[in-house]
């Protein structure tokens, strides 16, 4: 397909890497923060495409992942955003409390300024208790 | 260095993929609005650090690519958010109108919702002339 199709285009061609995954930033529909990113498969986006579930494609466990089917942390999908060479998605999600494994409800709970000595700051308190979560 | 410490801890020690970068998003930092997802590799991220100015490594040209070099749509960082595993970055930015090279403010300017027919629709319009700006 040619650039100006895949950049102009309404048909979504989505583009998978070498491995046959695309990255998916889920940000919070109301608020905007950035929650977390992970990558899908082409199972993992017709499944959220099909039933509005935020799911992606674990790197480390290799299978499918339908995103709080342990901790609870669900992402119900309101809209499914495409960049424009189609090779990055993000979702806008609504969810509960408490999207990172760690505790927080963002994944970036850490940061630091440019012109700084590289040492982040943290700049989030935890929602959520991930040892009584994770250990149910 | 122990999974407890990449995230738990303050010390900065992102993680590059097997080709050396990592992925960085480009959010707006007034509204929150998600503009692009670029790599960067080592010297890509320590320029943005040392000068606060929105640089990448880009894949195409495998070269540095200071964002706006060509269309004099820089980003002016004004922090930058690392993630749990510290595999992913994202950068605060300010911006003028127009940071896609398409010629809309955000590369993400189609969308679908989960349970359509997987046709796109637009969701922004244009914020800028690319014609004009990169034939210059």
């Amino acid at each position: 397909m040619k650039s100006k199709q895949i950049e102009e285009g309404l048909q979504f061609t989505p583009k998978f890497n070498a491995e046959g995954l695309i990255p998916a930033i889920a940000q919070d529909a109301e608020t905007g923060q950035v929650l977390m990113v992970a990558w899908m498969n082409r199972e993992a986006l017709d499944y959220t495409i099909a039933t509005g579930r935020g799911t992606y494609f674990s790197r480390s466990r290799k299978k499918l992942w339908k995103k709080g089917e342990e901790s609870g942390h669900i992402q119900q999908v309101q809209q499914i955003l495409v960049d424009c060479d189609q090779d990055c998605l993000i979702l806008k999600v609504t969810v509960d409390a408490g999207q990172c494994h760690v505790g927080y409800q963002s994944c970036f709970y850490r940061a630091l300024k440019p012109g700084s000595d590289k040492d982040l700051e943290l700049i989030a308190e935890k929602t959520y208790d991930p040892e009584a979560t994770y250990k149910k």
